[in-house]
């Protein structure tokens, strides 16, 4: 089984004057932490931009919960929840390692297109991509 | 009437290797326009914070229609669509100079709290800025 | 003349924990100053890479002498200071606009590369845009 | 002896639409590393901020060797090379972990001020971190 979890530490021009990481950075921590799951399924995201498919994102959430705090240690559990081909969904929890509390909850989705910001399915040109990605849906 | 429409165009360090304004860099868009309108209507963040008031994320959310590539300008409208003295919830629609395409969508929910980041209601201890939102709401 | 001044305000993101625009940021304000001054000479970076020129750093530098808060305006004045076909060097300084003090000086320097980061030289292959930057020393 | 090397990958937002990481981002590598490499010695800088102590920069350099790429990993070299009590200097070195070629090297330099921005000398107030930065110039 897929070890779905990323962990790091909050860096320090990652926060904000409130003194904590400014929200945005969330989602930046679970980009950082798709690639990482993408990555492990055999679906390398600098080697699938090589082939020429690209993964732009259609949408973005975070709901925030507790504030990481510069150098807080915190991990991503993420979750491919959905795909089908032409889109595919993630879900994300961010808990700091302390306390393993959640600091925030989130989703993206994504779609796949060529260079040319075509979107197309991935199942007739990449099999193999299609079915690394169908098989880690959880 | 306030005007609520916030202008710039895309910075180079903003793009991603996509090509594309990385999408989080949407989201601080929004920001940067709330401040815009915060301040426009006598709600300076600045003057909050200085009066102890912090304005924290409790979510935030884009969905992306048409990427923005750099220097392309834009401009977001934002909207006051929710307050109640506790939360204020905003919703955001960033378009293209160019056509007046939409570029993304989104929102975002905020609470207040002290400097212990305990929340509270404005409508107390502040019914001056607690009015300003009040009235700002369309 | 070429007025080679840009001018914005701080956002909230771009400040850090001490409260004031984290450091890196006043590079990023280069950045966005040089390509203002680029497209005002005729030299718009957009159209440059379009060309197949890309503009690397080779160095930047910047020295600090007063923080940037929150929303403070500031302008950012920029030099071509040297050009010789392969590099160019720009100089800066951020001033405040509520006091015209200097937040930080600067520099950086590029060469021009195509699309396999090869250096060239930028007068024979484009002997208008050489012409531009050059007529631009000061 | 201190582990004085810091590793990591580039992340995807990382990078620009030239496909190389943002040459400012190496400048934040730097932080990342002096951060840790500050911890390492005894002068953690939360710690310090919560005793009062803030090390902003005086100013900042990079110069850039080979670009990094999305997913390259590479590690950061730092020196603390001079300390006097009122500052500090460091010298980095970032390079691929592939090859070992450098990516980049610079410096940052540093005082230490209060709550109020006032620049004082580590040495009277706090002579613990005082002499363990004193004793890690090398």
């Amino acid at each position: 089984m897929i070890n779905n979890c990323y962990t790091r530490s909050a860096a320090y021009y990652e926060t904000d004057q409130m003194g904590i990481v400014h929200h945005t950075n969330h989602i930046r921590y679970y980009e950082e932490a798709r690639v990482d799951f993408m990555h492990k399924i055999g679906c390398d995201v600098k080697e699938l931009e090589q082939n020429g498919i690209y993964i732009p994102n259609i949408d973005a959430y975070a709901k925030y919960k507790k504030p990481i705090k510069f150098s807080d240690k915190f991990y991503v559990e993420v979750r491919l929840a959905q795909f089908n081909g032409t889109k595919m969904h993630y879900e994300y929890t961010v808990r700091l390692c302390e306390n393993d509390e959640i600091a925030s909850t989130g989703y993206t989705t994504h779609c796949f297109v060529d260079d040319d910001f075509k979107p197309f399915n991935l199942k007739k040109k990449f099999p193999v991509y299609y079915n690394r990605l169908a098989e880690s849906v959880t």
